[in-house]
């Protein structure tokens, strides 16, 4: 077992912006990468969910992750590597450790339901002949769950892995992960992928966070952490409850990662749009929910929302269907009488 | 809207202690709400899920809830009264207030699945007509969830309703209740019901627990509790973690609230046999269980458990149910070549 | 093993009937009880999920259980025994027993989630025990689900245990207990608890069913029933496609059984206020729905429903929650600009 | 609206074969389309879940699907065409297209979990722009289910659309899906996906099927459905009670495929290690099925599978896992008293 630290600290896991082609909109994603650096994020996490990357081609993923690379600034980097199979696993990893990465994270995998037996298997075949250090992504809302006792054969058993992201919401997985298997390898990275858990697995001994919103609101997340590391705890609490609304404001949008990629367009830039539709109704959601998170970001400081931010005179969230759709049915029978 | 505090401490769950022949051992369960009483737990909370309560007759209820009363040395009761319709939650709230306790718990609907509009409507009904203060008890394991939106506007509507009991394991759901409601209703109670997010909630804002643990441990959780309070963190968090070894033996023992039953045992006490039967291989299982639980109880200090600890020569969790059966069908093979 | 035949036919599940105050409704039940045997149903099957057991107290029960035996004029009369504990359960048998019925009915337990291990000990011991012919009633939706490996130890095991309802929608599964268990034991029932499987399932071998719908169309389950048993295949198909409109806007009605007890009331009986409440908008949603299913009866001939059909000028199945929606925010936007 | 018959029949799902370093074993995929081809198949599905899409390059589906297309001998092809975004899937239809396929069968998205909103858009927008007919491919456990409202309002509107292929095991739903899109567009093909339930859709009035046991056993498919098409319902249903036992073999073998690509071994051909690794204890379970599986293809007639068969002297189906941990441990607590 190595003796090093533990990788800690926020990764950010970015957008892809596209052109109106459909096309990566190259300029753009190099910016938005930059402005990160300046913000101060600890390191970068290309092709994630968030980056899309199941609806890129595999060219396209490469391309990204040497994008991110070449403006990273020396910043580390977290690549997402989930292939669709074992060699193409294994390409991508020896593809980022080319590039310098520091390490890839690697979800479970998707689609088909498999057995831990062979997920574990899988795991320890891409331990055994990567050439880059591996993250073990929990996403069991998208892909197959790993549980604690796999993860914590392959954490005791395999050098190669040297951490893990948890984006289940599972707090009390959480804890049992610091418990189990960070309390026996001090040097297993544990990091949290969701949001509103950050502040309470921070105080609870994780290492940090990739976190969607950090792309959105760079200054909010940083800020949070740097508090707790601090010890600064009611600071940290504090901000935790002000990024609840924000988050729940994008990750409540119809089909993530809509809500984040309109917070991007709050930021300053142009997402584009993105590679799954929305019905004209879901636009229509989008864009009142962006009007309502413009808000929220100026009052934040981050003025170049405040433009977008329009406050009705009624509340939107006082109007329920259930209340608007009883009226039109009630109209809708007089007229029929 | 009432300015008093919120509900707060630890509401203990006791199990229900039956003689040899089914029936309620009465001084048994008297001996349990004493000694609990000695180890200064805030209060009781008779007839919940650990209790029970759907086990028992409607009498037997009252019965139970009667003792706990009198054994109670004035501290405060929160009582289950989840009856099946709503007549019957009624008589059984003024039931409580007629005996002086401070509240009673009410769960979604078991049985049917139910919509949230009805599922409002019922405790909005329950709100005007109680004679007693209600905590709104979600348990979606077991009976139907109440969701955060109804949860909100009863909280915001109905002073009757005080607070509110959660054992969905869900941390995300817990600050936000934290969040929306109880920033706008300061007085309204949050309580944690599973012991893993005891720390955690604790630190986050929330007012307390009634946790199934604490009637096995009450030193424990008692001392984890007043620590959180006094802002001994540190010490805090420690003790959480020492907790999470004696709760997943206990809750993760076949037959729910089985391995809590047996916890009680190795504390001294008689709790008989439960109201629902175990196959033999299940029985061996507790019993392993307990002695397992034995150890690390007497290594908390509880002497009284050290006799029935047995320590394994080969450690009994290295043993992996696919081992062994891989050995025996490769000898079964054998034999049968 | 019994060589007598298997229990077949339709068992129609009753609703309770309250009146003003919220009490059973005895002289509307046993004209219920007694409409339903002029219509030619094969026997009777009260104290079910329709007849609200769960929300009914243990003495209310029995009350039921008795006026339906009075009423039934001999027909055999399966009867729900789920009561919440084994000595409760066998307590209920035997009354059953002694009333003369033809079996007992008795789901898995519900709230507590139990391990198939324990579910098989209790269905073992109540066999062994119970002076009555036990059915298992198998409902995943709302009790612990029985598997088909513990139903076929179960069914091969114990003579008490005569056969199996189900109501878990899960056509594979009945195709496997007819072909696991059913072959093995020709004498074993195996009845479908689910309205849009009748037809299939007698096709492949099912002995018959306990339907809601049979108290609201006991002609039209009748029919199907017996076109199938005379090798009518065409007519039973088309009987069937019939049925899934009536069942469709029964089911699906806010809170199950409100839909059928709006069915009971176009058949001409006074079902009165269920026991658990509905918000106001849910009992216009019924109200509507009681008016599409008013036609559907009229259609099928049966003139009391005639009178409570108003069909809409304007479809209300294409009016969209979310067009309507879509329409009053426009106009809302427009009032607040 | 077309006016042209139903796409009806069975349409086999291949397996891709491998050789020894993972590469597709072209020559093998020949031998099995020409094999399916004399037995009488109607049509083949490449590029399915049983034909490991998902695994596979975007470059080798596109070879797949050549390979087929030639060794068809033209047999029609439904060929999947579930590729990651909507540019990639119409690049795939026109190839499709281009090479005289039938129709492309998708998919609802996977990984994301997205609204029926997004994916009536999203099927909306294939179906305007594809040069080829698509079938809606409903797999809710391994991609979004699309629900019977959205395909009612996609059959209805998109003439490009031409039927849905169902694998959800889901009865009431295909019957609702005959009863609400089928009867108002004939033309509409209906399939069903799911081995267990090919007699009864049959018999509701269904078209057929995509059954991958179809690949192993192309003789019982094929009889069970000339049988059902010619009215012998008696023989039909004989047929299905046998199809059980070998469908239940593969399709509980761990990590589907596999179980399939056993049979595929018992029938002659070489598929070789399968894309995604089997722990060694599941390696071994997989030769246990391979075994039994032989044993019912020889009792079918299937005689070059009957080198494969070994009967166990004590079923392999009576020593139950719990049994022989039982005796473990016994032998192990005296062995360690």
């Amino acid at each position: 077992m190595k003796t090093s630290a533990a990788l800690s600290g926020i990764f950010v896991p970015n957008i892809v912006p596209y052109d109106d082609h459909g096309k990566i909109n190259e300029e753009e994603l190099r910016r938005i990468i930059r402005w990160l650096g300046e913000k101060g994020v600890t390191g970068y996490y290309p092709n994630g969910s968030m980056g899309e990357f199941i609806r890129l081609s595999y060219e396209e993923r490469k391309r990204v992750l040497k994008i991110v690379v070449e403006e990273a600034g020396g910043r580390p980097i977290l690549a997402g590597a989930a292939e669709p199979n074992v060699d193409l696993v294994l390409e991508m990893c020896k593809y980022c450790a080319d590039l310098g990465c520091r390490a890839v994270s690697i979800t479970g995998p998707y689609y088909y339901k498999l057995t831990q037996e062979s997920i574990e298997t899988y795991f320890r075949e891409l331990a055994a002949k990567s050439p880059i250090d591996i993250v073990i992504y929990n996403i069991p809302a998208f892909a197959n769950e790993i549980t604690v006792p796999v993860l914590k054969r392959l954490a005791l058993d395999c050098p190669r892995i040297i951490g893990t992201k948890d984006t289940s919401r599972d707090m009390p997985r959480f804890q049992t992960v610091l418990h189990e298997i960070k309390s026996q390898r001090p040097e297993f990275s544990v990091l949290i992928g969701w949001e509103e858990l950050l502040c309470p697995t921070l105080f609870m001994g994780g290492d940090g966070g990739t976190l969607s919103s950090a792309g959105v609101a760079p200054e909010i997340i940083m800020k949070l952490y740097n508090e707790a590391r601090a010890g600064n705890w009611d600071e940290a609490k504090r901000i935790q409850y002000r990024l609840l609304d924000i988050f729940s404001l994008m990750v409540n949008a119809p089909n993530f990662p809509e809500g984040f990629r309109a917070g991007y367009e709050l930021r300053g830039f142009k997402p584009g749009r993105a590679r799954f539709p929305l019905s004209d109704r879901e636009l229509a959601t989008v864009d009142t929910m962006r009007s309502r998170l413009a808000c929220i970001l100026a009052d934040e400081g981050f003025s170049e929302a405040a433009s977008s931010c329009r406050r009705p005179a009624i509340p939107a969230g006082e109007i329920r269907p259930a209340d608007v759709e009883a009226i039109v049915r009630s109209v809708l029978t007089r007229l029929q009488a």
